[in-house]
């Protein structure tokens, strides 16, 4: 039974930082799918010394490693694999002769170096590569444990891993324990306030919770291992109680992206949005147009950096902007207005702040930003019976809904957090809740 | 001095495969900049057990660790840094405050359990946190090695080695020895066909050369090892042979955006831009707004991802339309001129193309991209009697120019790259060159 992995990474391309490493990243997701937990990953550049202390330092059921099996004199894994376990190098005629053949598929002669590739530890069991030219090989190490070595190139290690060491990994599974997880998207709550929030909501003995900050989305999985059903069983309950304690502030499952959410809502009520962005400065339409289809519910927007931008293209009227300035909730909600006059879209989202690092006064610093939306649901009145605490000081006129919000962070930070309450306004619009409610500071804890 | 270094990098999220681990990478590079060898890197779960294995198995001059610093209980970076070094933890009254006024300025209060962050082993020199809530900090390790903890959300991870570890690192290094290397940013040439154009422009015993990729960007870094003064004049004319073999294809050095290079040419020149965007949805103009004070030179622009937006905003008459489509050179010509005339800015871009996965037929099949310009050089004929080659079969007329390029790769790459050609469209013309000779398969070799 496999339960732990260690990965090791090799090639100087990974320690200098000329590349990042994709291969990790790839097999530690699948090895988890499996219910194989990954202990460590430890990645070191084409040196012998360290490559043999990467071997002696990964300590799981299975070491999986990938590169250092090229033909050149940098290429190092197999004979220090050889050398740290004490194995001679025997060349399989087998493998030699697949080499030979892959070079007269692609119409060359083999260098004399790629035979070097057909060199093996003892023993070890020899894994073909169909996509290029070296192999890779199963061996025992001390302990029970087992050792796999891959080629680096991905599409060639992505194939192997599937087609011939999944297979052997999967039978030596248990039959009856598997490990289920779901993850939950949220936004409007910090990563310590969801943590108060979920506090007792798991029994540690039953699953487990993790967060993932990856800005300006915040997750949390749910993970169950156990007998196949008894597992599925106990993450829909666990589920359940997640979306009870965390209400609102989820708004997805799985992978999705709040941009992604949005456009299912569009799509599925048929309505069109428009966007006019300042501050923000296109995001909030390049993070629309990441949804390939898009063009089914977004008819584009409007990025009014300058202000004659805003008065001539959306019409927001000299009087308002001498008077409020063009960052205000008048201003928003005129620019939500005007966006949605000259689209004939059915929702218009607006955004208009300071991101700073200049552009900040005693009475509007950096961070302030307002959010502002017109759509049928504010003239219908929908919104406007609700009952807002204290603070909640909100724009609703004529149509459209505008809100003050003061927020921290760097220019990137403020840009990609208003982005993110943009899409969050339209999204809890769609679904018939207060878009104003949006945010950080609205509900308790966060 | 500081040859080495260990990385260490922390969360379930990275062994799980939930997200890949981008802060190594980034440190090596920074790491090799400053001639610091990256030994190993580690990555474990959020484990107090796996952690401490960890630091006991990075053996290296200064031993770099990011993340496991949130305020909940799976983040146990600190507490196992105390164990596994037998100090205690105490509270820092300095970054309690400092904690306390980050949850001010966001306008919210202080968890409790966020008071954890302020926590050090003892005798550590705090690292402040501008950007978050979790300063990090360094200490001494046996053996006269460093630990450096980080947080592991990146912005806030690389502002902090920038502005505190750096400084610290370089104040390490060996007085009559210094390591220098300068980087150019290019685009236009493959990674092959730099390699070509470079092959001995440096001799391997005066200084080195690395390429790295991160689309779209392609940089070339020139390192020189030596006596401070000896190396600054090698690498000023190791520079020079850089710009000499690579020509415009550079089109700034250090860590220069496209997009900051642009603003600095607009901004020099004293022009103004606008952008009329189809396939690209507001991504051209979120990059230009990346930069801080960009309303100077960028009066907005327009997302015009449906027909009914080219028209109705951008003028763009339904006869070109109607005859040679929305991804045509005279359409997205018409887009130009139109965002020109709407804005009153001196310069206009534009880009109308088929990013995919849907949308491509056999005449346009996804990829196909028109970026189309208007400026004054072209009504005035400042381009009009340059040379084409084969195959540059560009639109030129009316004050406006366009070319059509057939784009490889998946929806985000072909909109990534068109938003590169965009700006490097308005690079050249900022700088007299044509602008339609920007982009791969022009020059010889790429």
């Amino acid at each position: 039974m496999i339960k732990t992995a260690s990965i090791i990474s090799t090639g100087d391309e990974l320690t200098s930082g000329r590349t990042t490493d994709t291969n990790s990243n790839w097999l530690a997701d699948r090895l988890s799918a499996e219910g194989v937990e990954v202990v460590s990953v430890i990645t070191v550049g084409d040196d012998s010394e360290r490559i043999s202390w990467a071997w002696q330092a990964a300590a799981a059921d299975v070491v999986i490693s990938t590169g250092g099996l090229g033909p050149t004199a940098d290429d190092l894994t197999t004979e220090t694999v050889a050398r740290f376990t004490g194995r001679k190098l025997l060349l399989d005629e087998e493998q030699a002769d697949a080499i030979r053949g892959f070079f007269d598929r692609v119409g060359r002669s083999m260098p004399d170096n790629n035979l070097k590739q057909a060199m093996f530890p003892e023993g070890a069991v020899p894994l073909p590569n169909q996509r290029g030219t070296a192999p890779g090989y199963r061996f025992d190490l001390e302990g029970g444990a087992v050792g796999v070595v891959l080629p680096g190139v991905p599409h060639e290690m992505k194939a192997m891993f599937e087609e011939q060491v999944l297979p052997w990994l999967r039978g030596q599974a248990d039959a009856d324990r598997r490990f289920v997880s779901r993850t939950f998207q949220t936004f409007g709550m910090s990563e310590s306030a969801l943590d108060e929030a979920l506090l007792g909501a798991i029994d540690p003995a039953r699953g487990r919770l993790a967060f993932r900050a990856s800005f300006p989305d915040l997750s949390v999985r749910v993970s169950v291992a156990g007998q196949p059903e008894a597992a599925e069983r106990e993450l829909d309950e666990l589920s359940k109680e997640v979306h009870r304690r965390l209400g609102d502030a989820v708004y997805a499952e799985g992978d999705t992206t709040m941009q992604q959410e949005v456009g299912q809502l569009l799509s599925r009520r048929g309505l069109t949005l428009v966007t006019a962005e300042s501050c923000t400065g296109g995001l909030i339409s390049r993070r629309l147009t990441d949804v390939a289809g898009c063009s089914d519910y977004y008819t584009g927007g409007i990025v009014a950096y300058s202000q004659s931008v805003k008065e001539k293209v959306l019409g927001v009227s000299g009087v308002t902007l001498a008077m409020y300035g063009e960052v205000s909730e008048e201003t928003v909600a005129e620019m939500a207005l005007g966006a949605r006059r000259l689209s004939g879209a059915d929702l218009a989202v607006a955004v208009s702040g300071i991101a700073g690092p200049g552009g900040g006064s005693d009475d509007k610093p950096v961070g302030t930003v307002c959010i502002g939306m017109a759509g049928d649901l504010f003239s219908e009145g929908a919104f406007s019976g609700g009952e807002f605490s204290a603070g909640e000081d909100i724009y609703l006129e004529g149509g459209a809904c505008a809100r003050t919000y003061k927020l921290g962070g760097n220019r990137e930070w403020i840009r990609v957090l208003s982005s993110q309450l943009a899409l969050d306004w339209t999204r809890r619009y769609l679904l018939g809740l207060e878009p104003w409610r949006s945010g950080f500071g609205v509900r308790g804890g966060g």
